[in-house]
């Protein structure tokens, strides 16, 4: 028996082999492509579920549709029936062949809503996972692994004095960064609620948008730098002391000023252990929704720190009951950050975002006070798919 | 209206808003924990399906059972069935504590097999996803994250001049690397059929087992590097310019001897990119089945560059067939290799694993040439249970 034999052999021996993920890998998965993206950016779902009697998939993809709520009527992710096929395969093809993005969906099966078997791609959103497609083109292109050279995304702790605790970090260093002596601008790049320092990575795909821009000679190489906004969380779920556990909205230790109060750690344990620019010109700060929040409040209260600020989507509310000195005399503290002119202060929101007149409110304040700032208003709402746009808007304007 | 209180409000406007992930978290999700594991380590599995008709758990905390397959009766992981209780939530409890592990498990609803929706930890093997959870104690803990010091986990890519092309490596620097001006051992830990540079990673454990083993004063801080041991391949699943497709095992282009032939290009870029030991005794490789064949033949290969050798389950198959150079005067160039007194030549094996019988007629020819070994032999079989715990056993004996 020739060496390849035997190997082959071997392989059909380790799919009879007890317990093994790889067994599992051989024998539980279905002999078959979902979903599968047609040279014309149609797709089509399948799913084999011979004992089912209704499989629906549910997902960004489809039209929007208005269903009842407890909060009365609301838009909610479209759903489309599988149609039975012989061998007890589902299929559903799109109506039309789909723009450039990336997608996430999730098939109903008699009612349970459950990830697609055939799709290894999932990303998890506090305590949901969904599958993920991706079809190519336009901006969509910028979210691909492309054949351009890559950074480097570690996952590393530092410890934060303020919080008293280690805390998880995930930063990107661009291509070249290990085999320089020059000095690297420094983005810092916050998520919003629900998030953690896996979020940008996985939902925003910061690492691929800023290899294909920075490949392209429209972004600047710089670091990106992705914390954990959660002031009372050590690390993202699974990845602290707390192992295993349900996710849930880091709500009430979110909005205390420790996460603000605490930065001033991270920037320090990035300049000491990476290769900075280590004053403003060289440091940008930009978040999502509660990272925008941030942003704000972190950019005003150190106001020598950032020459670039970003709010994507953010909650902007200003209140005077908030607790923490970090949002007293909040106007006192713009008045000083603008005196300083930042380069860059970016605003972008979609015109159906929940957050939009607050956004709206807080530009008229800047524009009475003739604060100067960039305004970015799109399509669509509070969702990822926006998020991921400004970044590749945004990331474009830094350090240039 | 206070700051909390309109932040309270946006959360439940953000629930309402389309097509967010964060949206189908909230309301997709169900609000039961499932798996829970008792105090006792009996563990609860919980499912909403209001139509289902049966609902069953299998998974390897399960005893295995005897089942009909195409080669004839085998082993598969057990199958216990979930009990419809009140509001469509079907429950198993085990009928006993579980032991300290990291267990993998699936449930089936109506004959579909599919992930726990509320279990956000899932593991990736080839093509194959799982839930996974944690029973504390022994050697599991181990696997936890525990409030120790963490190394850094860096996903990069380097060249290989060999092969022609850039490819993704996953590299671990223990606690303090950053900080210390030191020169620090190399440990590469190699992977098997249809795995990847993620493997050790998330099914191997192989970053909470070096933080644990180093906090414990039993393993030497030391670099490890966990390549992709498919040569053909750029990166993971995913993570390459091919972006999203159906994973399938790496065959064909495994057993050219290539991996073995461009190994000396992962190591110049170790080498020029980390402060490492420079020479031998301060080099450890070790693979779980093909990694354990990769180990075999890349020692024996470059005789100088590895004082530390682990084959864990190897694939031990020496061919006068195979094509590559690599294999060719096996017996000759093991000569060489044990010559020169490697510190340690590590062989473990499960004593149901397929492999036993090749790997004991490898140990019989080193038993001839009266070339020195350590043997370790486990219960179990081709499985990453055993593969985390040679780690935990192989990794204590290196750079002392």
């Amino acid at each position: 028996m020739t060496y390849l034999k035997r190997i082959a052999v071997a392989i059909i021996v380790v799919c009879l082999h007890l317990g093994s993920f790889a067994q599992q890998a051989l024998w539980g998965g279905q002999n078959i492509v979902s979903p599968e993206v047609a040279a014309d950016n149609t797709v089509i779902f399948r799913l084999h579920a011979p004992q089912a009697t209704k499989v629906q998939v549910t997902g960004d993809f489809l039209p929007t549709q208005r269903v009842d709520s407890p909060y009365g009527k609301t838009d909610a992710p479209g759903v489309a029936g599988l149609v039975k096929g012989t061998n007890g395969i589902w299929e559903y093809k799109t109506a039309a062949p789909l723009s450039p993005e990336l997608y996430s969906y999730s098939f109903i099966v008699d009612g349970f809503k459950t990830t697609d078997p055939n799709n290894v791609y999932l990303i998890r959103d506090v305590a949901s996972v969904t599958n993920v497609f991706l079809i190519g083109g336009g901006k969509a292109d910028l979210y691909k692994v492309n054949k351009v050279p890559h950074g480097t995304v570690s996952r590393r702790w530092y410890n934060s004095p303020t919080l008293k605790m280690d805390r998880r970090i995930t930063i990107y260093t661009p291509p070249g960064y290990e085999a320089s002596t020059k000095q690297y601008p420094v983005f810092y790049l916050l998520h919003g609620m629900g998030g953690d320092e896996e979020a940008w990575i996985a939902l925003g795909r910061t690492a691929q948008i800023l290899d294909n821009l920075i490949a392209q000679g429209k972004a600047s190489p710089m670091i990106v730098v992705m914390t954990n906004g959660n002031a009372a969380q050590e690390a993202a779920p699974g990845e602290s002391s707390l192992n295993y556990y349900k996710p849930t909205m880091q709500l009430p230790k979110t909005m205390e000023g420790s996460m603000e109060e605490s930065f001033p750690d991270v920037v320090t344990f990035i300049d000491k252990n990476y290769r900075t620019i280590k004053n403003k010109t060289g440091r940008a700060i930009a978040g999502l929704s509660m990272g925008g929040f941030h942003s704000l409040h972190i950019s005003k209260q150190y106001p020598d720190m950032f020459d670039y600020v970003g709010l994507f989507s953010a909650a902007i509310m200003p209140d005077k009951n908030a607790k923490s000195p970090v949002y007293e005399n909040m106007d006192e503290k713009l008045k000083v950050q603008f005196s300083k002119k930042p380069k860059l202060y970016w605003i972008g929101i979609g015109k159906t975002d929940f957050l939009y007149k607050a956004n709206e409110e807080f530009r008229k304040m800047l524009d009475e006070k003739g604060y100067k700032y960039t305004y970015h208003e799109s399509e669509g709402g509070h969702i990822w798919r926006n998020w991921r746009i400004y970044l590749t808007d945004f990331a474009p304007l830094l350090f240039k």
